[in-house]
């Protein structure tokens, strides 16, 4: 049961059983790559259930994660991966970042789902990379690229119906991809409003990271919004 | 006979003829994106004759361009085309901003050609962008886009031999495309010392605008010897 690694959000433990990982949810929130960075009492335990719900929703709908299951407020078992050092985002309308690389208005509704690659490397400040970038860096190959584009595109089309309903708009995502032993690529990492953008489609209010980057109420309360309008589909 | 554009290296002139521009170097040099600026007498001149030179070897070896003749020191005709908002670089060796932005280190050679896209577009800095963006921004289509890249490397298959008889290194270079009137995609703009990286084999002296940017000595002296090298091959 020793930890195998600490992030920002997450602690991961091995576990008595091979290729299963206990991950804990922390209580510490980042943002800026680390430049602001605070401990905020249950967020760990929300983005824990959020996670587990929606990886749960994804697994109802037949898509594969390496999530096993809930197994305490803070905590859930995972399949062990070797997380491939790729950020992958998924842009329905644009936020953030690519508003000021790429001079889109917020707001702005893209024509079909953008897919962009990040390459996880702190010291780099995680850069944007091409797909020739990928190749060169031997983080995938050609085809694997293409499954991970693929899987970001369904796990987009899956989230957005799943907002539709709660009345929310998906604005965009980041999720991460893992490597089984055996070869396999398994979605990975969590889904929650740490690594969402959602906005509420009448008022545009956030549910996401946003409120705590730019000081705009409770980060705790606006979490536990979306997961009781989660848990009341 | 009008001024149709002014950019920090050349004017384009119409002429009498039908899709028939004249364009002049100008002795301005600049670096950073315009942050460092001056004027060096005989830069313009320079910068035509190589472009002349390469864009008729390249022609020799049957490569198109807009390129039609040299017309005086400063001065040569090129076919009328609509430039594509686009950088293409490609680079053997790394140096430049790769090292800052994906940490390889400099003179690293790559084990291919690696083909980047930038957007021309100042007021963003003229940012990376990949081939999703391309076709978001409707900047070219899926086909045109592997055309910018064959052509690419093409162009640097030609100019790393002709730099290799000349007992130099072609590191990096940036090229720009355009459409002509009937929707063909010729190589336009320019290939000199102003937008390639280029190390003499033995030495590693450059040949090149690093000479300016970095404050290394004459850059008159140091595109002369290069046209030297050239004229004399």
């Amino acid at each position: 049961m020793s930890l195998l690694y600490e992030g920002k959000a997450k602690r991961i433990f091995s576990t008595g059983e091979n290729d299963v990982l206990r991950v804990e949810y922390k209580d510490e929130v980042t943002a800026g790559n680390g430049a602001k960075k605070d401990l905020i009492e249950g967020k760990g335990r929300l983005n824990n259930q959020i996670t587990s719900h929606i990886f749960n929703y994804l697994k109802a709908k037949g898509g594969k994660s390496h999530f096993i299951e809930q197994i305490s407020e803070t905590e859930q078992l995972v399949q062990s991966v070797e997380i491939i050092p790729l950020e992958v985002v998924v842009r329905n309308i644009a936020a953030g970042s690519i508003t000021k690389r790429l001079g889109f208005e917020k707001g702005h509704e893209f024509d079909e789902p953008l897919v962009e690659f990040f390459y996880k490397k702190d010291d780099l400040n995680d850069p944007l990379i091409t797909e020739d970038h990928i190749k060169l860096l031997h983080l995938a190959e050609d085809n694997e690229i293409n499954s991970l584009k693929e899987a970001a595109k369904d796990v987009n089309a899956v989230l957005v119906q799943l907002m539709d309903e709660m009345n929310l708009r998906l604005v965009d995502f980041k999720i991460e991809f893992g490597r089984t032993n055996d070869g396999q690529i398994l979605l990975a990492d969590e889904i929650s409003p740490d690594t969402c953008r959602i906005w509420d489609k009448d008022s545009d209010t956030n549910f996401d990271k946003d409120v705590y980057r730019e000081d705009r109420g409770s980060i705790i309360e606006t979490y536990q919004t979306f997961l009781n309008k989660l848990e009341a589909l």
